[in-house]
């Protein structure tokens, strides 16, 4: 398994892209309005992603910006089999957001693990 | 610039260790009591690292748990010239926690960029 992506909550995501393109020679790899989110994707060099995440509407997005502010939100690990990802996670006692993999942005299948579970650490797994 | 590792706040880094290993496939690759905190680095197949931090005394990270409660604290970005990256962040404007590079754990070289200046997310750039 590998970093795929780290998510950030912002209320300007077109504002970070531009400052995290300066900072890390990271350009805009792909932008989706998806799932009532503006959401961009800047790439690294090793192939790594920043998420941005902007609410355009009332949402899980919204909620966690008027909570706790902007920031990192979660952090996106890749795999090459999401199902036996998520069986592992059960066997270990991890609770699961998304019991199956559901369709993710950018065309990807996803699943969520329960923070609660993983050290207060939001896991996304994502498979390309 | 690359993803080096996602830094994560805890109150027990064995236990997470053991779980993020076997979720992950993220074995231990390195381990250091530094700066009141005893760190452990879990390292995944590609490469990049987890490290997990727990406060020893009392400091930032314990501060941190008090205030925030476990979870990611820091995204901690790679470079090959840590003083130009330090440069390009001033140039845009952005406040430095760390003016100039100073030891981190694990022998690197490391600074960070104030979180206020880089919507909500705090950075830590880190030469090898």
């Amino acid at each position: 398994m590998r970093f795929d992506h780290v998510g950030v909550a912002t209320r300007d995501a077109a504002d970070l892209a531009d400052l995290f393109d300066g900072l890390f020679d990271a350009p805009i790899a792909h932008e989706e309005a998806f799932d009532g989110m503006s959401i961009v994707f800047l790439e690294l060099d090793d192939g790594g992603y920043f998420e941005l995440l902007e609410p355009a509407e009332d949402g899980t997005i919204a909620d966690y910006l008027e909570r706790e502010g902007p920031g990192i939100h979660h952090v996106g690990l890749a795999t090459d089999d999401l199902s036996a990802a998520l069986d592992r996670a059960r066997t270990l006692g991890v609770d699961l957001i998304d019991e199956e993999p559901r369709p993710g942005a950018w065309g990807h299948e996803v699943a969520f693990l329960h923070p609660q579970s993983t050290g207060g650490v939001l896991v996304e797994f994502v498979e390309h």
